[in-house]
Formats: structure tokens, sequence, C-alpha cells
């Protein structure tokens, strides 16, 4: 190692301007003269000339006796020296890691003054976002925040490293590069060498990390930046992390398997443990299971087939090509009636012409068995009533008793309509009736496969693409797309599967990836059934099929958001909180009042003008 | 850990497509059956049917014998499954780490075609950069790219891992921040929310680790992508990644303590061992000995005093304020006349008046003394020779060939002139005589202290300061700063040290750093000097003095660039060659044609015209 050589060094002031952290003395330390450094947490009057002053630093919290210190205020920034000592009997405080302790004999070295706090430290105090922003320094000394911004360090730490193991090899890919027609709206940078000609900011690192395969890299891994000019809601920014890979000469499951390790690891880096599941479901189960393709697994209410009990039903609310239902457990007890109105109104929201509803109770012999708001009763001794249960008969009635395993006092939900539409209503009533909060429960990762390769017909009737037009078809479904006699049908086409994947934790999307096309014969079918003719393909993916045609290797990859992962990791329902600087939901930073005009000179220079305001 | 739980998955495809690398297979392994991937790097015929063709993956190349082979071109990528055995007698290749074995009874699987390769693969010959750069995925390919995408995110690896371990915390600072009137020409980015105004891409994340301080964050790290609009030169590139650090509570020392130890692990990953020195020199020192902030001490030939020699000198031409020499050992035989010539003219475009040169001889009593071009011999028994030696008085050629204890057979240069001059064309001097190839002997960094904390004076006669305008002067010069008495001269100020500091490797400036201002009176008496109002001192640094008024830590922090550093250790000239997808020297891909024209409809979006050509 280099020697410490100040043999040239003028003024080599090597005193340390501390000893210890505050949030790390406890009573092990007791007699020792520490010197802690921090802001003033808060200060109360002990005696005439004694205060007690709570020094902060990102590691907790310190009690110091301090002899005159009037002049100390809440934020200031000082060094305290000191004695340890124990805390007078009875005055320990178990609420704090320190409160055993205290230093005394101080000596107080004032390090900078402060003006009093634009807003209360405290965690209690609700504070307007953009204040908050507008002096992020001041929000960043919070204990959540400091532990959020260490969390999320912590989730790349746990990443990187368990890539690394992996074989993976980290590439940085650049920030300005080509506008491409493809996905969100790209923010452009203005080139000054070539007036009028612009960079793209890019939307992730897909064709840089397919053409490192191209380059036989192998296996290739970044935490990438990647910028979208997209309209901001609550969960979005315009800029965001992720975690970026690829591989060659791989399958799908090993993509998956590279993942799950880098993400459980990142998981059991945060939380102290493993996460408690990686299941995988393919996309048709979660659809018609969850009505979801990003399902949260972390509570069961799950949809139940119902549409061949109704096959040759007489009740016209039910005479569609798609019947399921949902079982809210004691509903039948804990929703009052504006509460079942309000679900209902939702439901016709969200594209439901209805939404039928029932309570489960118990067939009563003594009653009137011809109760008209109930369906007879089955074997189970149950019956459904209220809501629809009249138009039900007994059988149907029983069956769907059965089918949904109701108990006495559950309330049931039915949708009947389109078989899309089915799922769609009733993944989102299974949501509002179910969803823990984002921080309640365990930590269920699930991976879903099979994703279909369109995700609908345009109104030309040429299919969508689910993913980015390089995905490639499922192994067992190539012949469909590939058929020796002709063209499919867009509903055929329709059936097709992707060796497309997501990555799903407690009903979020973390990320998506899929095994790529490397085959030429394949790519080409692809590029026709999408109706993109070949100089309208060069043109759009020009250089990506160039490089496929100097040998491109099978390969596969993922990208999964570490923002949105970190904040379900901590517990935090709005990604803003484990970003350090984040904008505002208008793009906006009220720290350093970005966007701001720039200077005429600087627009000649790019060849641009700034038109008026329409 | 999670289960690899397939019970819901479609089509579990789970075999491995290859079982090693081509480049891990030995002696070890023979006998084995294998399966290897990559792209044909050459084919041999062997016999009528039989071909070797070696197969390169990134770890190496294996050969394999293969029968009927006709297909298999340049770059076809395969995969090909047969049995490890020896090579046969007198048939190994001691030069291949797999040279001793080879694959036979091969199965070859065709993945893909390729045609041929724009340039040949091998080290040996010259692409052009363009074409090199077009088709960077073949590039990439080869070894030497391979080996230095490698070593690159070795540093990126180990550079982490010795900031993790001294207790920073990795924080990501936002892409689109404002644009800021300091330094370089800012990249910058339409907003569309706001036509008009800008993002600014960020040139270093300088203000938003100090407001990470101000935060609490006490030792913050990031790899940080900056962007500056600066013309390029052979070594720059529109992006480049530091390692940004900044840390409170501390001082130079420790800040020097943080980087070294990082770089020196960053070293020994790379080149497998530690680096040879990390010395400490002042600036002054490193100007007077080297005429350079950045010294190569790779080789020694210091410049050498001798301005007292010359003090009552009679030779008009050392009649000047400074007077200094650097002796070159065997020079006089080895620098013909017209080698001199060239090296006079080069310190002409340097800007002095002239180089005097001199041959190291040794006086033969038998000669002639009265040699009109010799110099009197001193007690050495050595005369000067040739050039101005016939200026010199005896006494004088004596003391020079004394100070700069030269030989017989050396070669001595001295200029006279103002002392900044000197320093300055001795420097280039220097380097261009004895500086070694980039990629010639050992590591010497170096750590260059106490700039200057002023370079200059401009036309107004007020300072310019050499780093950013918070840098904190040095301790024993503040008083010189802050005189209870009045204002200084300009020349005074000049003579302020700072605590700014450089490090060095091999005569490249790696980074630099400094203690930053947090005292306010000292921050103001800055600006005072500067003659920067406290209006526009708001307007320009705003929001990190809006900052610092709510209680700001003594913080000091470092920035080290990681393409120079990883091209210094991987011994290439050229920062492209460590960078994945480098633009050319006019900031243009030509892989990807960036910079392009965008869309009419996205500009309109944006709110601006783009003018016609000036």
């Amino acid at each position: 190692m280099p020697a410490d050589d100040t043999q040239n060094s003028a003024a080599g002031s090597a005193t340390a301007m501390r000893s210890d952290l505050c949030g790390h003395l406890n009573s092990d330390d007791v007699g020792r003269c520490v010197t802690v450094c921090g802001w003033v947490d808060r200060r109360r009057e002990h005696s005439e000339h004694l205060a007690f002053v709570d020094l902060r630093d990102h590691s907790g919290v310190l009690q110091c006796v301090v002899d005159g210190a009037r002049d100390l205020r809440a934020e200031y920034v000082v060094a305290i020296t000191g004695t340890l000592r124990l805390r007078p009997e009875g005055t320990a405080n178990p609420a704090l890691p320190t409160g055993d302790v205290e230093l005394q004999d101080c000596d107080v070295e004032l390090l900078s003054r402060a003006e009093p706090p634009p807003f209360p430290l405290d965690e209690r105090t609700e504070v307007d976002e953009t204040l908050r922003l507008r002096h992020r320094y001041v929000d960043l000394r919070k204990p959540r925040m400091q532990r959020n911004l260490r969390s999320r360090a912590a989730v790349n730490r746990a990443i990187r490293r368990a890539m690394d193991a992996q074989g993976f090899v980290e590439v940085e890919t650049p920030m300005l590069i080509a506008s491409t027609p493809e996905g969100a709206r790209d923010f452009v940078v203005p080139s000054r060498k070539e007036p009028g000609a612009f960079y793209a900011l890019p939307q992730s690192p897909q064709i840089f990390k397919q053409l490192t395969m191209v380059g036989g890299v192998d296996r290739y891994y970044q935490i990438a930046r990647c910028l979208r000019d997209e309209d901001l809601r609550a969960d979005r920014q315009f800029e965001f992390s992720q975690l970026d890979v690829e591989a060659s000469f791989v399958q799908r499951d090993d993509v998956l398997g590279f993942v799950t390790t880098a993400v459980a690891e990142a998981t059991a880096e945060v939380t102290g443990h493993d996460p408690e599941t990686f299941d995988r479901i393919t996309w048709l189960d979660a659809m018609e299971r969850f009505g979801s393709d990003k399902p949260d697994t972390r509570f069961g209410m799950e949809l139940v087939e119902l549409t061949p009990i109704f096959a040759d039903t007489k009740a016209r609310v039910f005479q569609a090509p798609c019947v399921k239902g949902i079982c809210l457990s004691g509903g039948a007890e804990s929703l009052p009636r504006s509460r079942i109105d309000e679900l209902v109104a939702m439901c016709q929201r969200w594209g439901a012409k209805g939404l039928a509803w029932m309570r489960v109770a118990t067939a009563d012999p003594a009653s009137d068995s011809s109760n008209e708001d109930a369906a007879a009763s089955g074997a189970s001794g149950l019956i459904l009533e209220a809501g629809v249960a009249k138009f039900l008969s007994s059988a149907e009635a029983a069956a769907v008793i059965s089918a949904l395993d109701a108990k006495v006092g559950d309330m049931v939900f039915l949708v009947a309509d389109e078989r899309r539409l089915v799922r769609h209503v009733l993944g989102l009533l299974r949501l509002e009736l179910g969803r823990p909060p984002v921080n309640d429960g365990s930590f269920n990762y699930l991976w879903v496969l099979d994703f279909p390769l369109f995700e609908g017909l345009n109104a030309q009737g040429e299919p969508i693409p689910s993913h980015h037009p390089f995905t490639m078809p499922h192994e067992d479904d190539l012949p469909m797309l590939m058929p020796p006699d002709g063209p499919l049908s867009g509903e055929d086409l329709l059936q097709i599967r992707s060796q497309a994947y997501d990555l799903v934790l407690n009903g979020w999307e973390l990320g998506s990836g899929s095994v790529r096309i490397h085959r030429r014969d394949v790519q080409q079918r692809i590029f026709e059934v999408l109706g993109i003719a070949a100089d309208e393909a060069q043109k759009r993916f020009g250089f990506l099929l160039d490089a496929f045609r100097y040998g491109a290797p099978p390969h596969a990859g993922f990208a999964v958001g570490l923002d949105r992962l970190t904040a379900l990791l901590v517990g935090e329902e709005n990604i803003r909180e484990v970003i350090a600087f984040p904008k505002t939901q208008s793009g906006a930073d009220p720290l350093t009042d970005a966007p701001s005009p720039i200077a005429e000179t600087h627009l000649q220079e790019l060849g641009l003008r700034v038109l008026p305001p329409a």
C-alpha cells in the first residue's frame, strides 16, 4: 500500500474532526472522552446554566449536557467534545438506542449557524411536497429519508454483487444516442456542432445491450439511468434507474435465475430476510385467476370460473360468454349498502354493465321458503340472498356457493360479460376489496410467463406487439406464426405466445424481459405480420438489423425498475421518497428552479429559436 | 432462497445451451463431452473432410476438429458439442492457453450466419476509426476490447467496494438539472411541459453532492455520468464517468486517504499489484521541479534552479529574473544537430525567446584551452562546449555542471526568462525529451497540494479563481485574504494558497477536489474579491447559498475521471479504447447516426424552430 508520505505537504492538519458517530455510542463507551459532530436536534433547558442538547448525525441522536448553550438553536452545526457517562438513574430513555448515556462536561465548537428550518424535522408533521422539495437538503436530514437513501444504496450494492458473482460485466452505454420512433417520447438534446440535429436521451439501453451481445460481451449488466418525456403520475418520474441485463447463449429460465438471485439478494440486504416466494405463473393463468398480469398474491380472493354453471341459465344477467366471481369473506356483515353501491358504480366505470352481488346465509327451515330475495339452498345448507339472488335457480346458487367455497356471512360478486372485460373488472374489484397496504405483509415475487406476442389488433386489423418487435415467439407456437400454408387470421395471431416475461412484486410490475429473435426468418415474419415493410424496418431498426447480419448469438434479457423495488422494500407508497432529488409531478425542481430559460447566445449556437407561446 | 417453482410454467426448457467457456478448457478436462458456443474465429482445412475450426468466445479460443465444415465461415455463430482430447504429439500450441487440447467428434449447430466482417479481427491490422465505430459490435469482439471493457468494470467494482467499506453512501443525483453559467458549456434539454424552458445535463454533480452534505448524508459517492458540450480532442468525449466523492466533518487529509484507498484498489484489481507510489508534492514544488502541475514522476530530469549562478552574469542571454536548466543524460551523443534545432523551435513556440544548450565534455589539457566554443572547466574536470558555452565564465560553467550533476556526454538545456515562462517551457521540454510511452513502467500516483486560490488576474485586475468559488483558502493564508486593514493588491492575492488538490498519474491529471467553504464570512470575502456582487452571487449560486443558510457542515470532496484512469491502467493512449460506444472526434456516432433531425411535430411540442443554416 502507498506510504502516507507527507514530506512535501504543507500544513498536515491530520487531527480527525470527530472521534465517534452519535448513534453508535452506548454504555460500553462510558468514561471515554469523545468528539461528535452534527446538527442540534433539540435543546431543552435543564437548569439556569445547563441545557440538554440532542445532537443528530445520520447514525442517530446523542444527549449532551451543555453549559451555557443559550446560543445553540435547532439545526446549528456543532462539534461537541465531552465525557460519556451513564444517565442518572430514572432518566434513561429506552426508546433511544443511546438512551442509557449522555455526554457531560461538554466543549461546544460552533461550526455553522442555521436559520430556523422551513418545516419541522419530525416524522409526524405533514409538509407540503413542494416545500419539502424546495428545501430537500433539510428534508434529507429526517431519519426516514436517511434510511431510504441508505436502503437504496444497499439495493444497488447487493444487485451489483449478485450480477458480478454470476459473471456479468458492467458496461456503461451512452447517454447521448439516436432518437428512435419507438415507445414513449424521447427527451432530445440539440447538437451545437450540427445545428438542427438532436441527440436523444435513452429510454433504456435496449439497442446497446443487444449490440454488446453481438459484440461478444456474453453477459452484460448495468444500473442504467433512463429518461422518458411522459406526463408524470404519482409513481412516475422523468428519470428512473433500472437494472439492465442481457446474456448470450442462454434460455428464458437462465435469465429468470439471474434476476431472481439479484433481486433476492437486494431484498435480503434491505429487509434482513429472504423473500417469501418467487412463484411462476403463466400470463393466461394470471389473467384468469387474478384478472391482472401483475397479480398481488399477498391475499387470495381469486377469480373463480362460473361460466359452465350459467351455460343454460334463465337469468338474463348471466347470459354472457363468460361469468366469473369472487368471494369476500365476512362481506355480508362488513359491507354497508352504501359501499356496495359504490362498488357497483366503480365496476361500471371500469367497463362492466353491472356487478351482481349476493349475501351468503344459512337456509332457515323455519322461515318462509318463498322469500323472494333468496335462491334455494344447496346441500351445504347455505343460500344466496339479496342482490340478484332471486334470479338464480337453486342449482345455480348451490353451484356458485360451492365453486366459490363461500361461507355463511360472505359476500359474493359476479360479473358476466366478454371474457377480457370480466377478468379486468373483477381483477380491479379484487384489489379494491382485498389489497393490503404497501408496507403490509410479505414480499411475494411472481414471475409471469408466456405473455401473448400481440396485445390486440389495430384499426387496420394488424396486430399490435405486446413488447418490442424483437421478442421471440414461444417455441411451441412458432408453427402457428409461420404456417407453411399461408397467412393467419388476426384472432389466431392473438393466441400466439411469446418468450416475454414480467417480474411482479405484491401487485407491482417491477420489470420485464424476453428472449430476443436472432433468426432472420422469424424476424422477417414478425415484420411482415406487423405490416412493417423492409425499407421501413431498415429505417426504424436499421443499425440493429445491420448488426445482426454480422453474427448474432441467441440472447435474452431483462430490466428491473429500482426506484419501485426500493420503495416497496422500505414500505414507501411514492417513489419520490427513495429518490434524493426528485422532480414534482409537473416535472419541475423547486430547489434549483429547473427547467428555466437559457441565454439567447446559447440558443443561437444551437441554431434554435423559441416560438412565442401558442 | 426462492424455490425454482415451475409448476405454472409452460415449456420449461431448462437444458443449458453450453457446458463450458472456450478459454477455460485445458488438459484437466480431457475426456469430457462439452458444448461450447461462440464465433468461428478461423477455419483451416485439415484433410478432405476434416477442418480445424477455432471457436472464439470472450474467454478465449478452442480448436475443434469438425467433419464437413465447408459451410462454416468466419464470424458464424455456432454451438459445438464434442469430446475434449489432448492434441496429437507435436501439434500443441504453447502460445494458446487451450493449446494442449482440442475438441473431436464434433456436432455443430449453426445458430447464426454472418456476412464477412467489415475488417479483420486481428490486432495487427490498423482499421479506420470511423469504420471501427460504425461496426463497433464487431470491433468489440477483439480480445483487446474485451479485456478493456472487463478492466473498466473491474475499476468500477473495486472503487465501489472501497467506498462502501469506508462508509460512503451511493446517492444517484439527477440528470435533468438547472443550467448554470459556470464552467464549460451545458448540454440542454428542452422542456415540453414548459416550452421555451430547458433542463441542463450535469457537467458534474458538484452542487448536488454539496447539497447532500447539507442534507446530513455525511459521506457521499457516486460513479457519475457527466456531460460537457466542449469541442472534442483526442482524449475527450462529450460524456465521461467520474468517481464523485464528498464527506462532512473531514479535513483534506481524510479525503486524500479515501481516494487513495479507492484508486489503489482499482489499480491492484486491474494490474494485479499495488501502485508504486502515492507521493505528495505542493503545487509550488511541482512547478519549480517539474514545470507542471501534473508531473510525470516516472522519470527524473528535474528542473534545476540556476538563477543565483547567473546573478551577476555578463552573458546577456542569462540576464533574466529566472534561469533553470535540465540535463539530458547522454544527450551530447544522442541528439543530432537537426533535433536540437527542432527543440529550439519548439521552445520558441511555447513562448521562450530561445533555448540555450551545451554539451558536457572532458577538459582535455592537451587541447587548445582557448577553444572558443568551450567554457572553462571546473574542479570536476568537465567543461561545457558548443551552443552558448562560449558566453559562460568558467565559474558559471562549473556551477551549472555541478548544480545539474552533469556527466561527460550529457547535454544541458537552459532557459532564462520570467519564472512562469521558464517553468512552463522547461516542463514541456522535459516531457519531450524524457517521457516514456503510456504503457511503460510503473504507476506513479502523485497528490499535488496547495494549489493557488487564484490562477491569475483578468483584464479588470480581478483575480480568476483556479477552482470553483467555494474552494476554501489555505488555513495559514486566511489572514492574507481577510486582513483587518483593508484590501490586498492583485499580486498579493495570487500568493494565497487554497485547500485544493489534484491527483496525478504518470503526468495525467486524474482528478481534483477541495475543502469547501462553509463559513459565510469567508464566502462573502471570496465573492467580494472576485467582484461578484451579492445579487449576482444569489443569481448564480442562489440555491447552494440558500442551503448553506440552513446549517452547512464543514465538508470536502473530490472527483476522479474513470475513463482516463482505466485507459492508463490498461495501457491505452486513447480513452475511446475503454468506452463501449464512444463518439468520434466530431461528436457523432457512426453506428446509430446520432445526432439526427427530429420530427417537426416533436419540435412543435417543444415550442422550438430550427433556424436555417447561417
